[in-house]
């Protein structure tokens, strides 16, 4: 009853197959081998585009690299204020962009705002050179708290910062889940919504450890060649990258795997919400945001279920926990079965 | 009638003619000279205290300089959201540290509080590696607009800094303008009140271009040495900075200097309310920050009246600017006059 | 034929398979799992030492990462003018450590030596903060030239690094190779000898992506955990680094790989010599240097055998490639096989 | 008896008396003020075409940021191994540039040549993204041995580093020095032999502390004022600056005031010669370089004479120290007077 994280689980069986397919012969290295051209490939097909892909082992590397190759040092980068990139990377983003500014925007369930956004930008701020300029937009897809930017939404709040001279980065660590939750194809909702540059996750879905950069608008990406090696991001044996994401992409198990894992948050929480339960925002990917009655959670951790529990301002007020009350994420992954969510259930059944 | 800044002003003749004086002969290079172990000394005498000194021309390379020395690249510097280092340095911190990251703390009248300093400390961060590490607090004596912590104010927040492992940094760009107002001497409201390291602002106050890092607490301060000459801040004639430093602190020239620009801003406060304007934020050191009725601010700018418009959310929501009104900042110095203030009170008479 | 380098090769079969094997059920993430205990355990072990271990994808984050937990951004690292530190990391040491200086010492071999490390170190430089102070020293076991330092050479150099201060890192891209080749145990040529942190390779001869960062002196090693989250290093499913590792260093598979590529090597410099080649460094790890006579080199091209030329001021003047001779690099790894060698010598044979 | 350094003068008289000329009024802050233009404007009629110009106070800063402005962070620049940037200024270069490496090239009498130039271009270095790339070329005028580049010699150099893509960059610390020496106007010596970015050195010569960035070819400039705000260097009374570079610059105030240190240089080296010493090195500014025999040292020493010890490559093997020899650097300024050469001279007279 391990729902912490989605990165508790393994990886998906047949990625697994893919690597020791892929251990065959003498391949060139860093890159440059047939795989990694294939997976390039596979992501200009499914997003209907000539796309370049830089393959990295961690999604923090992913999204650090994605920003610095839009801001400059004296730059500034818009995100939600409880983004991973601004809270769990222990300023990754400052560290590959040489020094830029995070700034965080409030809003609820995770999401900017055109009227976030535009405040930011339209703000009473210095001139050059004596403030930092905004020079990028990073939205996350699952957002932090599991719900999903719309293509409308995405297209609005991208608009606006191209319109300021920002480009736009997706940090889409749960995109798969993301994309199946929505209307839209996975174009649709990224490079035609405006987004430039994204970190496609594969690690969380079902892969060992490999995310790719995907640069839609090449004028906005400068010089990720250079900056993936200088941070230690190039791998030599590329092909082992290449094979999990060749695997991943082949025959839709991306989205089968990602499948699975929205569905068991689906049963969690219509099953915690039969309980009494109180699904606090919307399950629009793998993540659940529940709050608990005390009892529920207490009954749950006497029988070692593994979650976390959870703060922030992203919870709407007449949502958020009241009392004793335990606001509470759950995750699910890839991995997770039916069995597992209704043991689950049976747990947070806390009658005597 | 230039109220932009106090450093539109130039120098005071004192500062100057020691400048010329000290042009005798020849001195040691790089800091190393007679005239900068004075101003040690100088500064010690009036700190009550054996500090080390390290002079630069700016205050930014004083508060840049001051928290890289606190701070580590994967730390965190909290300050109040309008303050000057986060706002009009251009990342400057950021440079100095590596690419710590600033957090901005809102607050009414410029200040940060023991509840919201307590807050950003004990908020539900991801634990290291993954959150950043808050290091250092850095408070503005005077704010930015223009208020002073006491020495108690000060005291409760370095305490809760402290009791959480943080350094204490004071941007002191107009410290002898707060120093006056308050009740207090200079150790009392700095290091007494467990500030760690200060910059002792001098430019704006009557100097050509110096500022000293002041530090109290040698064992917190690292490598500021190094960290001067790498960012080009070590000059090499430095009795030229003394110079303006001894001038400035001998005969409390210093303090004059400020009692000049206070009561020329009292002055200034006074007269704009008794015409009608609103005082927006208390008189605690040089600058006044006013609410002017739409056609005073007219009549003031057909006449040429130089002084910035504000933003910002440090003005209590009650004193807020409604319709029309334009809230203003307006600066004094050690140069301005009575006689013109008078005469921009004079122009803000707006009948026909 | 591809003896272009040891990264073109696969992973051995039973570190695939300790992969596969690692896929059971949940584990907790960042390398709090069970199987990264068990490694450090077992690296404990083999150095005779209860060591620190950071477990990172790629040499380069390997090496960079250590160099930057010993130098300060004005300090400085001393290495051989070709070390991989110096020549093929774009500037990674630079960057992770916030701008120190990299020292290139000439020397045979691909060796410093005593006598360039004391030069280095008593050199009329500016003092302190003109200068920047050297901090670290880097060797590479074996060297970018394929020879080993003994245990006494490496004493020899990490005590006069040590007498000034530095801290002393090892890149051990190539460990295995050369401790096979050396008098002495792991223990003996590594902290034993004055080695304070180390990189210990295990890419190039047999897994998939990792290397392992072994502290042997946590004095010396700051702020290890953060750098790595902070460079997007620290893997979420940690478990599969630590697997590799895990099987790597079992019932002694990593020593009989390496066992494998350098008795490959052997044969491919014993080969080249009865034909005509002159191996121009001793082959004290798995890379041959040899100098071709043109028409071996031609007859090998023509038979598509791959290989580097090589250039470089670590070959002895008496070895270094005359009129038309080509000096080249040829690397076996794990995965040769003696027929292979076979081949590559029968190409080589060009008589008409 | 003091030739440690140009930089134990104090300033001009006329530019003390601009100075204090210049604090007259208000005037608007960081360099938007009428003096900085005139400055700019002085520049542009002393080199012939119009420059943009950014005023700091140290060299140091002028340095690194021009070659900031030129050089990413995964470039390298090329520049004498003594030069000033690599040795004496504490890694600046890398702190600015975010880590960039500079590539120290030997050379006799301080210069970099065509040839050790082509080399260092050409070598075979690993492709991109493996090796840094040569992005910037830095010299020095006069070099720190008090030599001069001809304008054949500059234009030669900076050819080679054009046709590499690379940008060129002049230390001109003591331009006005090597100016006086050399056939050619100001232009011809700078951007007519291909510099691209210069650091024009006043402070050396005559004034308190500034230094002017001069930028000829804006497309090699990038965002100037960016940098230069961020790292503390974009000072608030601007005019303060300006002012000493108007006097400096009028009248052609600063060559007067180089002729006189050059003379001075002069009278130092026949006087040395005529008295046995040996002129190590051409005398092409306000340098000495001279080979003292000890019994000459030792009198000096014992009347208190004040100068430098001397060590590296830059001296031709036939004019270096033997024996007991000492090679010494003897510097003279602006405010060098005949009679202190006189004096010197008089205690060099070491017959008992």
């Amino acid at each position: 009853m391990n729902f912490g994280s989605d990165n508790v689980a393994g990886a998906s069986r047949r990625v697994l197959e893919a690597l020791v397919e892929a251990n065959q012969g003498a391949a060139s290295g860093y890159g440059t081998d047939a795989l990694t051209a294939r997976v390039t490939a596979r992501l200009s097909a499914i997003f209907e585009r000539d796309v370049e892909v830089f393959l990295v082992t961690t999604g923090t590397a992913a999204n650090a690299l994605s920003l610095a190759a839009m801001t400059d040092p004296w730059g500034a980068v818009l995100c939600h204020a409880e983004a991973h990139v601004a809270t769990d990377e222990c300023g990754a983003p400052e560290f590959f962009t040489g020094g830029a500014k995070l700034i965080g925007l409030p809003g609820l369930c995770g999401k900017m705002t055109p009227t976030t956004v535009e405040a930011a930008l339209n703000g009473g701020h210095a001139p050059p050179p004596h403030a930092v300029v905004p020079q990028a937009l990073s939205l996350t897809q699952a957002t932090e708290v599991g719900t999903a930017y719309t293509a409308g939404e995405i297209a609005e709040i991208a608009g606006i910062a191209h319109a300021h001279g920002l480009g736009v980065h997706m940090d889409g660590a749960r995109f798969a889940n993301a994309l199946l939750r929505l209307d839209g194809t996975a174009a649709e909702i990224t490079w035609k919504a405006g987004i430039d540059i994204m970190s496609f996750g594969a690690t969380k879905n079902g892969c060992i450890g490999v995310e790719a950069i995907i640069v839609f608008d090449r004028a906005r990406a400068s010089h990720l060649a250079e900056r993936r090696k200088r941070s230690g991001h190039l791998l030599s044996k590329g092909r082992f990258l290449a094979a999990q994401l060749d695997a991943y992409l082949s025959d839709d198990h991306w989205l089968d795997l990602a499948r699975q894992a929205n569905a068991t948050a689906d049963r969690l929480a219509d099953g915690l919400a039969a309980r009494g339960a109180r699904i606090a925002l919307p399950v629009q990917g793998n993540e659940v945001f529940a709050v608990l009655p005390r009892p529920m959670h207490d009954a749950l951790q006497a029988k070692g279920a593994i979650y976390y529990r959870w703060a922030g301002t992203s919870v709407p007020p007449d949502q958020a926990p009241q009392g004793d009350e335990v606001l509470v994420r759950l995750v699910t992954s890839f991995a997770t079965t039916a069995d597992e969510v209704d043991l689950f259930l049976a747990a947070a059944d806390h009658r005597e």
